[in-house]
């Protein structure tokens, strides 16, 4: 008997799942002085962290054996697809270890030409976006959403997020701080969850530097399903992760860029 | 027939149940074209945080007629008990209307002394953190579980969080810089849930100034049930608002206090 042929969607989701379980039971665990550091030596979102990879890895042996991975926590497996699924278990170990409900568990599939399947996962509010080229959907505690982001046109009237002032050199900061003085709001500390949030419509630009390819390729495929653009700074790809620009919409792709091509 | 009496802490719920029922409709709406301006010319944040107070004045009007009521929205209602429910609807509006789920629903009940019952509510993930002199708990997504403050005892090991940088005058700012080059990690942006997190024993400190009465009681009484201590920078009552310093225990406090008195 044939298995029924499980989309590349469907892998993404079981994967998502099997992270939700793995890390959840780590999640505010920090204050029981016990698990400080566990019996292995590690502490608890490090356990979290890998146990996810672990469990996300599984489903690939399973369901997409020719594919290749690239992890954050066990590197990368080189497959005869072609395609390559590139995970961060949980992006935003710092809101983690705060108990804060922004970290993420991040998948996306690629290929030569980059992300074109993402998810973002936030188990703890059991949250959940993705994004494909058929698929562009939010689903939560109110229900589910599609996903399509804001017309805003001018950076007057935008909100930004970042990450800064935690991330970044001096210089790039210089360059997001040259965007942020024109916007009506800032905001900060977000995590992935900022990306999530621009594919929702709810904020208009994410500025950030430093990343991995892993921190951004799944924010990729969800903002751009949702009509958004992200680029480098300079306009160019950004799925191999450092400064990153992530926009609504092609007016405020253009107005930021123009600002931040000087650095 | 006589009803039951019911307690002020069922008074707090059900006011806090009122309140999400009122808020959640409007939350994620502003992406809707029709929706950034209402019928009646206000915007959806406005609208929600009008009828979240409403709602809870009527739960009030219905209970605790004689008590007295300051709220954000709706000012002042001088009462006969010398008791004053204190209220913020929305307590983080700028992150309500950037669709994060850290702003919330702040209800206190204070006499001459204080607040001595806090509730800080979370509408959109469902949780909820509660303090008074008999509970200190925290129910939401993954269930209940205890309130209680973090023991580490220096600056070197404590995670800060703040509203800081969009919050205060610039000597307050170098008050707030002034412990957090101190400390192991700062994060940013979490409005009244970095209190609750700080109750939840996930981080140590929270730093902040220029806040109203209605933005600092209810996470005075969930913190203090907790364990925790929260004072002005001078190590007087917090709670009509101004510079506030919430820490998880008395040494953290101290040492924290000592580098803000001089501001």
């Amino acid at each position: 008997m044939q298995e029924t042929p499980i989309s590349d969607l469907e892998v993404a989701e079981e994967m998502a799942d099997a992270a939700r379980a793995a890390i959840l039971p780590f999640f505010r665990q920090s204050n029981l002085e016990t698990s400080n550091k566990l019996a292995d030596g590690f502490d608890p979102v490090t356990v979290a962290d890998r146990n996810a990879e672990k469990a996300m890895r599984a489903v690939l042996a399973r369901h997409r054996p020719d594919d290749g991975i690239f992890g954050e926590e066990f590197g990368q497996v080189q497959g005869s697809s072609g395609r390559t699924w590139v995970l961060d278990p949980i992006d935003g170990t710092r809101g983690f270890i705060s108990g804060t409900p922004t970290w993420g568990v991040l998948i996306a599939l690629s290929n030569q030409g980059g992300p074109f399947l993402g998810v973002i996962d936030q188990p703890y509010i059991g949250e959940r976006f993705v994004g494909s080229a058929d698929v562009a959907l939010a689903t939560g505690p109110t229900g589910t959403m599609q996903l399509k982001t804001r017309t805003t046109s001018s950076l007057g009237k935008a909100v930004l997020f970042t990450t800064f002032p935690e991330v970044g050199t001096p210089e790039e900061r210089a360059g997001f701080e040259g965007v942020a003085q024109h916007v009506q709001l800032t905001r900060y500390g977000m995590d992935c969850y900022a990306y999530a949030l621009l594919a929702a419509g709810q904020v208009d630009l994410v500025i950030e530097a430093g990343l991995n390819a892993y921190d951004v390729q799944a924010p990729i495929a969800v903002i751009e399903a949702a009509g958004g653009i992200v680029t480098d700074w300079q306009g160019g790809p950004a799925h191999e992760g450092g400064r990153v620009l992530a926009a609504a919409n092609a007016d405020l792709h253009a107005a930021a860029l123009a600002l931040l091509r000087n650095y």
